[in-house]
């Protein structure tokens, strides 16, 4: 009987065992396998992300190309291979020194003011990021979407110090922002510094990235100065026209293109909702900002200016980039009206200053990148003025926005000032006012950059376009002339 | 005994269980903390997909840069700040008006003619677009995916209306079409609307985006008329040559990527099987439509033709667009075939008939939309006349096709003979002579594209460059010097 | 008692099924209902890997684009049209060629040598590519990427013969190198071929893309020649600088947004790791490829020129291609450095010989394709011979990579020059002298580039062709040399 029972017992188990096994047999050969434990969700995720936030990245690196556009476009001919040396280079130079250093400093483990570890990143140094632990994907990934972030506050400076900067100092300031001074005060914000300790939001970087490069674009050309006959003898100022618009539009395009990666890509994560919100609020803020832009331009020039609305939209998408995650899609209408604004003022502002900023980058990028940030203490759809139950948590979070936003502005200028200033007095910071006058193509780089078209030459074109004053009699914006070239070659 | 039987059994059922929890337990483990449970899963597929939407979202945003360099391209250096600011803002206005009201006339919950709910989208409102059900992401990425569907259809007539129009009434008829033409058509066929209740396909658009595009331009040009010096008064037809055919060819490969964009992205979803079949028909449709123009053009005119060749390539796009996903590559291959032949043919037909459309995008977006819609009637692999089983049913499809592509024909034109007519006996729609003469960029926007470079000017100019004979005497493809067009032209 | 224990073994082993089964329950629900079972998880990497390959194909798409731009812009502006209509046909060509045979030939089953099935691609045909069995994705969206690449080699040719090949000649080349000679090659090495089974490896192609292509248009030049005007009559070199160097700068930055596409693309599938890594590499060897090629300009002829900057950037990107999956970072900036410096030498090296490749191709993609092959031999983290603990295999694998790229070289040279020297013999290589001094857009499609803008005449210029007086035949389309510019403008 026992014996019986045993065998009884046993079949029971075998039966039972059998059962289930048919029964979870899928579930159980995958778990076996491996293909559906818990490493394998995760990996889904991790890969997923990871193609976000690379592809994301490709966007943003794109936006190298659309600033040498835009600022190429706005400038003159003469100054053409120069000014696209220059975006090229400077993200070359970034690359080398945010791997080395940036990065390090940035994100690295290390106090309320800089990071201390993560020096030449490499593959599987994860542990050595922790400001970086939110984030899924592989080191070397984030790396190279900081990177190209970095690459953009760099680029940015090239356009408001244009047609007169050597191209020499201009590579250093490229190499060290990227390597010291960004770094540094984005991990005030990003890296776990003193600022994200008191809870400053800054979503994609309206201060981290676009006003710490507007500011270093001022403090660059308040030592630099104004462009030859870029203002009279009586004060006044002339226009300086760009010299190929549809380039500056393609490079709007381009921008307003990769703020698509700047923004959603800022998740870090493949988060449906976030990058549906981020996507939709920076697409519309930069919509309303062109048309505002374009509208109070109109209102006051009585045209509608195509500099004053290409710079609206990036306005726009500077604007809402601080809170793109954070807000509803008609705040960032509101928020994309506002920068519109600020932008035609911003540079109406700073040109009637003395301060000439040929493409506008101090007024799109420093101006709208702080009030971005403040706007979010208003329209943040938890913590802000306009929606949070508790005003005086609300107030405190607005305060320490605009206190960031003015420690940022602080520091980025000083820190431009002494850069700046120690380059004016060793390698010298302005070409000569012959090569100003000749172009920096051909004085920097010993190239056109348009050698078979016939410039607009003095003379025959005594009041140009409308913006050629008489200043320009004596400097005129000459592409070199090869007439005159062939003839000096062999006279 | 019993007792030991009883225990036997209880230590039984304890081993069984523990083998199964050992056995089962990667699962279990899994299973209970809610990694691997239904909603891990989908989410996984709800973050796929929106990554996929977003992404070829910001592809067919980019047509927008497209559509500017290749219209600019095709057009005289004059007019390039204008036709820049027009499809720079028109995408703009779209933003705007199909945030606001488009989207929910397109997609909300309605009738047979337009939706009713989800003005003003928000986040999480999916309930008021029962129309998408169908596609797993988020509210506002699907917004996003139809809004730069929107701005496509916006943008095509700026092409063919170039180089004459006001920019305000330009700007109007952006925003009412995004509003109110395209959203309504769109119903029909998108939203579940009446054609598409009688069985309607058009994978992409076709018919909903670039037909409707392509006869809103069609019925501008009727109201506008030719450009100066397009016609002589025996009737004969003087060529315009584009002023940048770099920019157009650029525009052109910009293009043809965001299809990539455009049409794979319009499964909505990370369907591998249907994203490779669509880039794929999309791809060899349109090589086949540029190697196709071109032959026929070169044929005709005796020289593989620049302008012709890059429209057969868009030909191909529009062409291949209704049927992307539901057709063989091979049937790609003869589709684009058929456009690029359909495209050549139709530039000749309207320039014959006084149709002046500088860019030939009636040709491109209405012709051969229109075509590519009906030709699915014959390639749908399933229900197409050369594949369905049943005659019947293919005969029926085919006509539904055709009633469809007349139905949409009929409506945007007499919306577009409407619209313009409105905007023509109030604001005007057509700049002064002397304002084309000199150059919208100069009249409407009071700058130049180019103003550092020498324009070809009359006189000067005896013999061109081919193109520029003495047809154009009275009507020179002038870029705008002004001061040399002030003295020289008036004196 | 026997029954009794019976009814007791049947209630446990009902009781232990419960049990399990309510233990279980989620995860069997789900197994049951197919949501998690092995499709379905092996569904999600089917898709994420798809939604990879096909956007990174689209990002190696657009290259076509950045081909075009550095070549237009490299080239002069009465030839624009010429080398525009190249870049977009020979892909065009290359989509028709690689889908009727090129994909089979290459990755076809077949021997050592080619593949033998899968023409005429079609979906569902995955058996007939099992030298592509370790990818997931669906066989078109596989063929889709390999198209781009396809189209990548045929369309590196068009520089280096640019401004004096016939249009004719030129389309029949890009059909037969994507139907023929690179399937071929490329079998070798990615189809299971050969290299392939004596160990080669190469990542992302710089050989079997970029020096095929380079190699390829090495032969394309030895037969057709310098330009009139490149050498004068003592063998001095004469510079023809560029036209459009803004232009040139986009196309650069495009490539080098693609090549996000290409290299970390090649993984063909969303290996998170491989993705994080291929993209710095990639990165990070542009980067330092610009910077070197920079500075050895800068020290050899004491300007940083933009030529070989750009291209230095180019070569980096082109040499790290073979390796970028399997060196770390630094090893990166090695190579990058390395392909810089080859890259100013070896444009120096064949402008010297007489070999006149007005975009430096064969340097870029000939030179430092090969070199980057090479390369991976010493720095390959596991088989290098840097890295390797068996110095001997490390040594073999040398010898195989170095022994691949000869093999590849003397076969594109070969299939080269007989292929070209049959179109010479047939329909001529070269454009007439007439045709060549006039500009190949009006001579082969009765077009100009720019018909809006002066072009740079020698006071006389009767004929508007641009720039091309006769005293251009010894030295045409000078680039402004800096002492004559002053002189001429000073006297």
């Amino acid at each position: 009987m026992m014996r019986k029972m045993d065998w009884k017992l046993q079949l029971s188990i075998a039966l039972i065992l059998g059962i289930g096994a048919v029964v979870f047999h899928p579930v159980l050969a995958l778990a076996l396998d491996g293909k559906i434990d818990g490493k394998a969700v995760e990996a889904g995720k991790y890969a997923m992300d990871t193609v976000w936030v690379v592809l994301t990245a490709v966007l943003v690196f794109f936006m190298q190309a659309g600033f040498a556009c835009v600022e190429a476009g706005f400038t003159r001919a003469k100054n053409t291979v120069n000014i696209m040396m220059k975006n090229f280079l400077d993200f070359c130079m970034s690359s080398l020194a945010y791997w080395a250093i940036g990065f390090g400093l940035m994100f690295g483990n290390g106090n309320a003011l800089f990071g201390l570890t993560g020096f030449f990143t490499a593959a599987g140094t994860g542990d050595q990021y922790s400001a970086l632990n939110w984030t899924s994907v592989p080191t070397l990934s984030a790396w190279f979407f900081q990177l190209v972030f970095a690459g953009t506050a760099a680029t940015i400076v090239s356009g408001a110090m244009a047609e007169r900067t050597k191209f020499g100092a201009y590579l250093i300031y490229s190499f060290v922002i990227s390597l010291l001074i960004y770094p540094v005060i984005g991990h005030w914000i990003w890296g776990g510094g003193w600022l994200a300790s008191l809870g400053m939001l800054d979503f994609a970087g309206s201060t981290v990235v676009h006003s710490v490069g507007g500011w270093l674009a001022l403090s660059g050309v308040l030592l630099l100065g104004p462009r030859m006959g870029k203002y009279s003898k009586d004060g006044s100022v002339n226009p300086i026209p760009g010299h190929n618009i549809g380039l500056a539009t393609l490079g709007t395009f381009i921008l307003w293109m990769g703020w698509f990666g700047f923004n959603p890509g800022s998740t870090m994560a493949a988060d449906a909702a976030g990058i549906a919100i981020t996507a939709v609020t920076t697409n519309i803020a930069a919509a309303a900002g062109a048309i505002d832009a374009m509208a109070v331009a109109w209102a006051r020039f009585k045209k509608p200016d195509v500099g004053m609305t290409l710079n609206g939209a990036l306005a726009g998408l500077v604007g809402i980039t601080a809170s793109a995650f954070f807000v509803t899609p008609l705040a960032a209408v509101i928020i994309g009206l506002l920068s519109g604004t600020a932008v035609v003022y911003g540079v109406l502002f700073f040109e009637r200053r003395g301060i000439d900023d040929p493409v506008g980058a101090i007024s799109v990028h420093g101006v709208c990148g702080a009030l971005g940030t403040i706007l979010l203490g208003f329209f943040h759809t938890e913590k802000g003025l306009l929606y949070a139950a508790d005003s005086a948590a609300a107030l405190r979070f607005l305060a320490i926005q605009g206190g960031g936003v003015l420690a940022v502005f602080v520091t980025a200028m000083a820190s431009g000032l002494l850069l700046f200033k120690l380059l004016q007095i060793t390698l010298g910071l302005r070409v000569s006012p012959e090569e100003e006058f000749g172009g920096l193509d051909l004085g920097e780089h010993g190239a056109s950059a348009y050698p078979d078209f016939q410039p607009v030459t003095i003379g025959r074109h005594p009041s140009g376009v409308g913006h050629l004053g008489e200043q320009h009699a004596p400097v005129p914006s000459l592409a070199p002339a090869p007439a005159a070239m062939e003839s000096g070659l062999r006279s």
